[in-house]
């Protein structure tokens, strides 16, 4: 077994079962390529969580899922306090990795295990914890599960949300924790008082492999605005439609997202502006466009530079774009993100203590820790990724990092149980 | 009945009847804003083949489809000669409208009836074709039956072509010749010889109405090339990856898409340039594109014009964009095509005996009389459409302007048939 290296560590991991149950765990919407497709809901994210349901009975701890579809492993404590939660998210993009969500939710299991192993005591319940639709790619918004349980979005308005199939969000999300019910998960309320949260995560970014790191201590997250924008022209003959005649929503939306663009491109490099999903209507090789639809996902660590973009940007979406018309909906905004220091500090003082030499840093990405941190001290943990790639089947971590990872992590969580 | 004003023409047309069916055949795939969304080979496509067996029963035409899947709706001339065709097709965009292609089946049937109740005698058989997928919206190439009868194409290499929902090409045709026999259609072999063609068809431009026009006798028609563009980048997180360290294919692709209009923008207002198709993988709002795929659709009177673009387009294609690789290919290619003089001749003469006033003009739109016309004598007839709308519901015509375009077809057609 591949243990951690110094005794003085509250618990030993099992470096090897981590690296094996990241594994099976990648095996739930295995792609040809080596990556994964999970998407939130689906009928392989569902055959995962009865898998961790399995996990969590062989580990003696309790599988409870709540109505936002989030599910809870709880390991109890000797006293009735709020819990400390642990944990990440199972569902991948489309074309996802294996490492993205799983790695934090696999650390939450071996914690459970090495708990189980020592017999330890502690005062509060450690519950790990997988949130429910992290990635937003099948129903938006992202990290929904977590905004539900922070309160920050409530689940009325999500019902009737359909995927690009046209199964309803409710639908889906109805037979899920049926699914997860059938398997011995119990329901539980939405919601509920939490001590701290911990979520250990791949960087998806190549800065701690550059530096050959392997731990990061994340002390916020960058802010992040998702508009989406709808294109109105008309369609027409491509053949016999002079260009003067012309309301070509693609020439329209083309030129728009440029315009959108222009503004973003900053000599530091740090502002993130990224069109992802961009469609044409009916999209037929010769009928002019008479709708485009596309995406756009804005971030920065400075609001007041988001604000003034936003601002830029609506007065651009109020313009004619070759004869089209313009709707910009901006459906999600996420204020940036400081953790908490108590918790950062728990972190530091167990990367200390495992030997592991790490660095502070941002987050370029959104996760579930960015609603957990209004609602309890919170903070994450990075381990490195291969060139920083990720949402791509060709995400790779390393075994030693995953460990020593999960080790800060595990480290940092059993002292504030104990709290 | 609203019949054809003067004796001299050599059939009497019924131009309530031809009204009628043309808002019975728009029955079939019929969106509810008024338009027409009837696939090529789709069920509804099917239901409308088997509506016109029953239409070619009750006026004693025999029906036919051949391996293509065209049809052919014949009326015996008293001589054993090549035959003369007279039609169009009834597929249609996905967002199509009443009018185009089946204005000219219409017509054909409108010259059967009148055919009928007249017991005109003919010395060349009389045929109403419809040609298969003109529009290519589902299967691409479009006018994809006229290019099979005509020899241009070859059908093996189409057998595998699948549509969006990835239905096979060969399977929709063959279940649908299977049920146009079940209907009473017969068999027959792909490509015989033709005396002429002639195909009405609605302008789908703004010329005749401009003019005050109600007929044009078509001389010509604009070259065309379509490519298939893929970019290909890298996807990333949108949220860590700096702009340095992307090879985002959205971007990529815009840009290209903005490079190859460029040379294409004339102060003639003459070429035809447009982007109908574009798609991003995987399509997810925090994901950099990976791939990025785009129809070009490009058009001119000039051959040596549009050669010339084509070699400014591949050496665009070769260039780098954003980092990201590109991979075009044309995929259909049609010189501009100049119709025969006699065929012209008649026409004018049609319009010059019932009275209606016509100009000449070249079409914008490729059509099925575009493959055609390389096999024998071939022109148009066409007629106005509301402010030259088509592939659009809004498309519009005027009851007396399609019983004008009738007319002028069918007295020519008949003359052709007597020769």
């Amino acid at each position: 077994m591949d243990r951690s290296p110094l005794s003085s560590l509250p618990l030993t991991i099992d470096g090897e079962a981590l690296w094996r149950r990241l594994q099976e765990l990648a095996t739930f919407g295995a792609r040809s390529d080596g990556g994964v497709d999970r998407p939130a809901l689906s009928a392989t994210e569902r055959a995962a969580r009865r898998r961790l349901i399995e996990w969590a009975d062989a580990l003696g701890a309790t599988s409870h899922i709540d109505p936002a579809g989030n599910m809870f492993f709880r390991r109890a404590g000797i006293d009735d306090l709020d819990p400390v939660l642990f944990g990440s998210h199972i569902d991948s993009q489309p074309n996802g990795g294996r490492y993205d969500g799983a790695y934090g939710v696999v650390a939450g299991f071996a914690l459970l295990e090495a708990a189980a192993r020592a017999q330890l005591v502690h005062a509060r319940p450690i519950e790990v914890v997988v949130w429910n639709n992290e990635e937003g790619s099948r129903y938006s918004p992202g990290a929904m599960g977590s905004a539900l349980f922070a309160g920050q979005i409530g689940l009325d308005a999500l019902r009737d949300v359909q995927d690009a199939d046209g199964l309803r969000f409710a639908d889906e999300l109805e037979a899920t924790i049926a699914d997860a019910k059938a398997a011995g998960a119990r329901e539980r309320k939405l919601g509920f008082p939490v001590h701290a949260f911990i979520e250990p995560h791949i960087e998806q970014g190549p800065i701690l492999e550059r530096e050959g790191l392997p731990v990061g201590i994340v002390d916020g997250i960058q802010g992040l605005r998702w508009y989406r924008v709808t294109v109105h022209g008309s369609s027409a003959h491509a053949g016999t439609t002079p260009r003067a005649a012309r309301r070509d929503a693609f020439v329209g939306a083309a030129e728009l997202a440029a315009a959108l663009r222009a503004p973003t491109i900053d000599s530091e490099d740090a502002v993130r502006f990224t069109i992802g999903r961009f469609r044409v209507f009916p999209g037929s090789p010769n009928t002019i466009a008479e709708r485009a639809e596309f995406s756009v996902d804005l971030r920065h660590n400075d609001d007041a530079l988001l604000t003034s973009l936003d601002e830029v940007f609506t007065e651009l979406a109020q313009r004619s774009w070759s004869g089209c018309s313009v709707e910009m909906e901006r459906v999600m905004t996420l204020s940036p993100v400081s953790f908490d220091e108590r918790v950062i500090g728990l972190l530091e003082q167990g990367a200390r203590t495992s030997g592991r030499s790490y660095r502070r840093m941002t987050s370029g990405a959104f996760h579930d820790a960015t609603h957990m941190a209004s609602l309890c001290p919170t903070a994450m943990v990075f381990i490195p990724c291969a060139a920083g790639i990720s949402h791509n089947p060709l995400e790779r971590i390393e075994p030693h990092d995953a460990l020593a990872g999960a080790e800060v992590a595990i480290a940092a969580i059993v002292a504030l149980a104990q709290s």
